[in-house]
């Protein structure tokens, strides 16, 4: 299998640390006390130090929306029913989910992508239909995936990134939609972390205790059967994760060997997060943190990423919805870098 | 002199609690898990019964940001010296300055106002001079300002709303500039809450371990000789707080009065929430809190005022740089409120 993957492990590039510098000092000359503008400070440098240049703007945004279905909804570990992801996916389509109401108000590209519903929807307006298969397997009986399906997937997660960079993309957004999709990208965490379902489960879109319960059983029996110690981050992927998170594992490794900053969104691109930096840790070095998701594991995620998400809304949508939150953030961010005065600019008196 | 300031005890408005409780239920019909938007749903609902309408929106806003001089910079309690609050006024007044900045970025009208710096800039581009006085007086050792002086910087706070109002603005924003304003709004939340200096002294624009030291001394000494118990609240207004202070209070009165929602920026624009609450608790119902400021004290004002600051970015700038990062996450909110469709309008299966 690796060898049909050999671009996975192409060396990743590195945010340039002289233009960081540069934007810090700048920073420190602009006519408000030094760090006063915390985080909106470390944004712009951020930026500055990823895209190299003194005038960072997070625009374009692309926004890549991978929807498919998880096998492990038939142990009913979903407050929703399955049909929910293609009703979603329709949505979508026409505009009228929460992602789709944002990207349009903050004028950002979206490419939604039906990577593996249960059924096939056929051609729907604004969505690819590029299923790999119909749906994931039931990961507490069997592997989510078979290798073609892994690889297909990795490799959609970059096509998708390439043309996001052919038509001037600068930052990358990932989000996903899917009933189960909790399970696996929790599944995924703990045997990527090494941690039991206890650790990291929650109640998803609205499971109760009960439910949480029973995921939590299902989640112990996945990693039972799947994730014995030193098993390699790839086959991890393909016993436990969904078809969006193998899909975003390959748009993060893409991004990250191109250059384009990522907005991580919650609790699931999470996972394909951990994945992505667990297979080549530069991949940490593209990635901003948007939200700290309600969903109670998201917490331990961030801590093995070093990750202090801007925002703690108590969003638990996914969707990009997090990810999009700080978009404006970052445009005002990039608008204090580049326009604010320097004291000597504005003839200010320093400390 | 209360007889000469009767409207501010005028009654306030109260938010809509209908209007509230049918964008409640909308969000919950909405295509996503209950409450997964977390504090975006909540941004909906608030405003949505302040402003009494299914469509709730902040634009217009304005921004009032008024620049004074605190007489306590004669004790070293600044990291900046004094002459940068004009210096500042002047950037400001050719959109340099963070706040201008942002207003700029955000298509937000902005009105800037002298309320009192030491020495009168004249005429500015952009810039209303309303001077009270050559800055308030040194706390320390007397009042930092007369009877006519708070009344007139109560009314004119009260003048801004009303001309903001006549110009249709539906969401109103405070903000203030001037080198020793955290030492006025540390004391004078200190008197409001009964605290000692050293439970909110902070830093401010940068203070090192002695500058906070000396800065408790000072506040403390404001204290003992302005603070006796059951002051009233206007009288501390009167003898602790900056003309920005004074006249921040009479805008959020005001605001609250006519029902126009106030969006409560950082420090010191809390210790002038602080001061309206007491002096009519109601204004608290027309409250959106920005942020937590990076001074330390500012938790215990959140305390006091029950407010959960949407953001915690770091900031201690003031110059309602933190109210302004919140806009465009209000403008999501209602976006999201107003277009994301319902489960039955897109035939999506609820749990």
């Amino acid at each position: 299998m690796i060898e049909t993957l050999a671009w996975i492990n192409a060396p990743c590039s590195l945010p340039n640390a002289a233009a960081a510098e540069a934007a810090r000092q700048r920073q420190n000359q602009l006519t408000k006390p030094y760090g006063s503008l915390g985080r909106l400070e470390e944004m712009a440098i951020a930026l500055a130090g990823m895209q190299n240049t003194a005038t960072p703007s997070p625009d374009p945004i692309q926004v890549l929306q991978f929807l498919s279905d998880h096998g492990a909804v038939a142990e009913d570990i979903s407050a929703f029913p399955q049909i929910v992801t293609l009703q979603m996916l329709r949505n979508m389509s026409n505009g009228g989910a929460p992602v789709t109401v944002m990207a349009r108000a903050l004028n950002v590209r979206i490419e939604i992508t039906n990577v593996g519903t249960v059924s096939d929807a056929g051609e729907l307006p604004n969505v690819r239909n590029e299923r790999l298969g119909d749906g994931t397997g039931n990961i507490a009986r069997e592997p989510a995936m078979n290798e073609r399906q892994l690889i297909d997937g990795l490799n959609l997660g970059r096509a998708a990134v390439e043309r996001a960079l052919a038509t001037g993309a600068k930052l990358l957004i990932c989000g996903e939609m899917g009933i189960g999709s909790t399970t696996s990208a929790t599944a995924l965490a703990c045997a990527l972390l090494g941690e039991s379902a206890e650790s990291l489960v929650g109640p998803g879109t609205g499971l109760n205790a009960t439910g949480v319960a029973r995921k939590t059983r299902v989640i112990d029996a996945a990693l039972a059967l799947h994730a014995a110690p030193n098993t390699p981050p790839l086959e991890l992927l393909r016993r436990l994760a969904g078809f969006d998170i193998v899909a975003t594992v390959g748009a993060f490794l893409t991004a990250a060997q191109h250059g384009l900053p990522i907005i991580v969104d919650g609790f699931i691109m999470s996972s394909a997060a951990l994945a992505a930096v667990q297979l080549q840790p530069q991949v940490r070095e593209w990635m901003l943190f948007a939200t700290a998701s309600a969903e109670p594991g998201h917490q331990r995620m961030m801590t093995a990423l070093n990750a202090k998400p801007y925002l703690n809304f108590g969003l638990r949508l996914g969707e990009a919805t997090g990810a999009l939150a700080v978009v404006p953030l970052l445009r005002l961010a990039c608008e204090l870098h580049q326009h604010t005065a320097t004291f000597a600019e504005a003839g200010v008196s320093q400390e």
